[in-house]
């Protein structure tokens, strides 16, 4: 037990029994029942052998949380959750027990079949069902897809376990009493809809947090599972301190661990006291089990993953300066290949090195997520590649100790491309629309590649290819089908460029091992290597074939962060524009390129593997959704009296 | 005009002026609001020009449904349908005109940012504004993610628009009245939620139909954008039929038509008149203006495609007769074919041609949707490909009149194969993970195919590739990544084997040119020519690696047509074993095999190409969502006393 809590706090803690409360943040697999009970009652145990009151467990605890239609299709996992909550039920003693888990609306006609519950358990059996009111249906969420919304916040009796309807709401308190101290449980989208914090700009028009309020409860409890984000961790804590401190009353908050396919969620479960005062906060991006005593005001808060406080001031311009989100977005990223490959039964992750900066970025990813000999770095050299590349990437993979072999592709490539040049004389004498420039080459080169990493994956057990597409290049569509977009996990997907840039320079100095990535990697212009630019005779560069990356990733964050259009864009002045001279018209190509290239990069963002969200917003296709036929849209609008023009004109021609 | 109506009606139809309606089935573009607009002005010349009282429009109609997170990301379209809006009333005379849109609810802070819209427009003004109350959160609809559901329904003033909240609702009738006439209006999903209807199982507890007939209309009008599915139109029929009884009031149903992406819309839009009998029907899978009386019961109704009203009766057993659902199967993926290539701006397709029955189905299709010209099928046979399936390939091609070329890929193969081999060694001196048998090489041969094909994709402006995936292929993860797989768009990744099968002599049959697809292609036992069976020595089936296709894909029926789980499939009488002995052990296998490809096909699944959704249910991910995490699922379930002894051990092992 000792390693449960510093010593410091041993003593305290547990001389203050009442009102002790174990925080059991875990790391779920979604749909793994079996798995997931397993971990309740390990930390049941453990929360019964220092006798707390209480033991808390995230959102949706025996199922994982998204479980999306996966209930629909497998409705006899919903029936295990039943059978197992109930039979963890019978384990417990004094120590009362708050488990999520999916609640079937048996007997019950209108409305979803689910409700996404909590049940409190005591002494052997269920003493009580909370039910979340609140379904987000924004960004990664689709609650309300599955579930309904229940019509009463709190608690309600045990007997209404599967068969509860609105008819049946019994006006009993909602507030739920263990061991002389009152309890106000809510469910996480519960507890984000405070319209004093929020300056009334609300999803819904109930406050869960605020009705249960009116029963004065001592603490109030809140069970989430909720992904980390870009600049949503001082969101997160203004808002549960300004809850805690609005109605003077503790606010014990806890959050599921671990990645589920696209979502990283951090952890971080939190206890603030009345004041509003965070006096516990578990670990982020680890499983951890946290003794708090919010009454007394005690418990040990454990720093949050480092430098995340200082994303949470919101960015009002923007910069270069990533720093403070870097800890953050590689602890997001690692936990995200971590738990994709653990979940799924994979180990070994197999990976093209170029030399440049987004292969060398995730192979670091990768050896830190899988441990360095399970990675296997090669390098696949073609007639265009510099010996500077090729050099870079043996260094890297030296560097950082996983295996690595060189696999030059010029004879495939020279194959296939003889090959293709012949179909392609067929084809012109059908059809007459070849380009006359084209990037089929270029392609070629990546789609070889892509080849042998997924021949090494088909021949090596538990292998994944991974794609090194970035976010930057991935708005711009400036990725190769079947090529670098290609893999089975795609680790940089949401991090644009300049970010990739600060990232490699933070993980040369962060990580135990010093300058991994070879200092020449990040000075050089990134370019995919598989052009020459007809003007300088040298490799084509990207910012060549798109625009400058600086310039790039503030249109990105502007429409991201700041919501804004082409016209407020091409009026406001870029980073890129204080310090170097910009000609408008160079403003306007760029701009038009960037929606351009945008709009049709929608079919490629809709066939990216599962990729890890990290920023406030992203191009995931969980997270954005745009179809692909909308791709001609005007992004420039149209004024009332241009459209009165082209009315009267197309009037003309119909007559 | 006279193209307008049969002769026969003309004078009986436009002799009753007074309740005359213009139903606009029109095919918008999504997010293009020019374009829809358009469509719009013409067809409201079209309806002031008959002098009909009425033209009514689809759901949506100067956004396009569905429109999804594009109105968040580029709110200048909200903005400009807004400004389209309000022009076009300018042009609206006594003909009215009720036309869908996005509202955008200004100055009102709780809920989402828009309402899913209908403006009622005449004489040069907004008369009205009609906003839709259930919002469809299931399947490939995700309304609830970003529209606020409407507190009222039926009609509220012209100054609510972008400005109308609960605390506005005007006590006014929720109908409108037309030359004299009362219409009570909704939009979709609003008329689907009849409790006597459906047995009072429905989604949610109120009822805008019920309510809008308190004030006893005359007639009803409801604007949809309603995908066609397997199963649905008999269902909509009844529906339509009993509510238009139930309530002795005609029924107006206008249906939007042409694709977006994965959703099909069938059109078919039609009225009913007050004793439930269908006066009218519009064509399914075209854009048409059908002038209708529903007072008088004068109106034209032209035929559902062919064999749609016999798909309606549900069917209660797995059958291989799929004849009645084959004219609608067909149109509904050319129609997808068609729209995808035309609204994205793509014009031929190039397809590899196997001899096969997947890729013969397939050029037949696009040949019908694209015309024979923009076709391109390519035969690139490997030394396992027989000289029957070559020959295959080129009859096919010579039938259809597309064009046709042969590009063997042996050196291509060869050489990529000796240089995996190479690759293969080195990775054996780091890994000790090779398996003993692999599908390495088989996946060679279809991914060399892909890069032949997105070369030419590359090279030839506004060409796509296809791929070739079919439905029971997918769920068994029998596809190959960056190979069959791999395409811009996949037109039979909703339809089954045995339906293929069927689908393909239904076109030998009624298509204009008898016998196009030759016999022997659907004579053959399907496989992909990839390996060679060691036993038979013949190249191995599909059916050697998986199970008989009728076995297989009666399953996949009974999985999304019954919900059935593995022990209701394990128990019940299958086609297939009323005519073969199929012992028990058998049996289990062949179901385990199921589930078990199954929870490893998830991550293909989530990388598909665009495709369109045929059946009731499908895998099609914007229809289907499930964590790829997920795949360790216990599809058997547990039982209580299991689970009882389980949790014994694992107290055992924990203390």
């Amino acid at each position: 037990m000792t390693e449960l809590f510093a010593d410091k706090f041993k003593n305290k803690i547990l001389s203050q029994k009442r009102g002790l409360i174990g925080i059991a943040q875990i790391n779920p697999i979604a749909g793994n029942i079996e798995y997931n009970a397993k971990k309740v009652v390990k930390y049941i145990n453990l929360a019964q052998s220092i006798e707390s009151d209480l033991v808390v467990f995230p959102e949706l605890t025996l199922m994982g949380y998204p479980i999306e239609d996966t209930i629909d299709r497998y409705p006899i996992i919903v029936e295990d959750n039943i059978k197992w909550l109930k039979e963890i039920a019978k384990i417990t003693t004094k120590t009362c027990a708050i488990i999520g888990f999916v609640e079937p609306r048996e007997d019950i006609n209108v409305g979803k079949k689910y409700y996404n519950s909590l049940a409190v358990i005591q002494n052997g059996a269920i003493k009580s069902i909370v039910r979340k009111s609140l379904l987000p249906t924004y960004c990664e969420f689709n609650d309300y897809r599955y579930f309904e919304p229940s019509p009463v916040v709190g608690c309600q009796s045990a007997d209404t376990l599967c068969n509860f309807d609105e008819s049946k709401i019994e006006n009993c308190p909602k507030t739920i009493i263990i061991n002389g101290i009152k309890y106000g449980i809510s469910i996480c989208e519960d507890c984000w809809n405070n319209k004093e914090f929020f300056n009334d700009n609300v999803l819904y028009s109930k406050d869960p947090v605020e009705e249960l309020s009116k029963e004065n409860p001592d603490v109030f409890i809140n069970c989430s599972a909720s992904p980390t984000r870009a600049k949503k961790e001082q969101l997160k804590h203004n808002m549960l301190s300004f809850i805690s401190k609005k109605y003077k009353t503790p606010f014990v908050y806890v959050n599921q661990v671990g990645a589920i396919d696209n979502s990283s969620f951090d952890g971080s479960s939190r206890v603030f006291n009345k004041e509003g005062k965070l006096i516990a906060r578990a670990k982020s991006f680890e499983e951890q089990f946290l003794i708090v005593n919010p009454i007394k005001n005690i418990g040990e808060i454990y720093p949050l993953t480092n430098g995340s406080e200082k994303t949470l001031a919101e960015v009002k311009e923007y910069t270069l300066e990533y720093e403070p989100d870097l800890e953050r977005t590689y602890k997001t990223i690692l936990q995200g290949i971590r738990d994709y490959f653990n979940k799924t039964g994979f180990e070994k992750a197999v990976i093209g090195l170029s030399g440049g900066l987004d292969s060398s970025v995730c192979a670091v990813l990768l050896a830190d997520a899988l441990g360095k000999d399970n990675v296997l770095g090669i390098s696949m050299p073609s007639v265009i590649t510099s010996s500077e590349s090729k050099n870079d990437a043996q260094n890297l993979a030296q560097n950082l100790g996983i295996n690595f072999l060189e696999a030059p592709i010029k004879n495939v490539v020279d194959n296939i491309d003889k090959t293709l040049k012949e179909i392609f004389k067929k084809v012109e004498t059908k059809w007459n629309n070849r380009f006359e420039d084209s990037f089929t080459m270029d392609n070629i080169q990546a789609r070889s590649r892509a080849i042998f990493l997924w021949g090494i994956s088909n021949e090596f057990s538990k292998t994944l290819p991974i794609a090194t597409s970035d976010k930057s290049e991935l708005y711009m569509g400036y990725a190769t089908i079947n090529g670098d977009m290609s893999g089975g996990f795609a680790p940089i997907a949401d991090v644009p460029k300049t970010k990739l840039f600060a990232l490699a320079k933070w993980l040369n100095e962060n990580r135990a091992q010093k300058n991994t990535i070879p200092q020449s990697v990040i000075n050089k212009k990134p370019g995919a290597e598989l052009a020459i630019n007809s003007e300088t005779g040298e490799p084509l560069t990207a910012e060549d074939a798109l625009m400058p990356y600086e310039f790039l990733d503030e249109i990105i964050w502007r429409i991201e962060n700041k919501k804004e259009n082409y016209y407020d864009m091409l009026n406001a002045k870029f980073l890129y524009e204080k310090h170097k001279n910009l000609p408008k018209e160079q403003k306007i190509e760029w701009l038009d390129k960037f929606y351009r290239r945008m709009s049709n990069a929608l079919y490629k963002w809709s066939i990216m593997p599962p990729s890890i969200i990290v920023d406030s917003r992203s191009i995931n296709k969980h997270d954005y959704k745009q179809p692909i036929t909308s791709s001609k849209i005007n992004y420039k609008g149209i004024s009332e009296k241009e459209i009165s023009e082209k009315l009267k004109e197309f009037l003309l021609c119909q007559t």
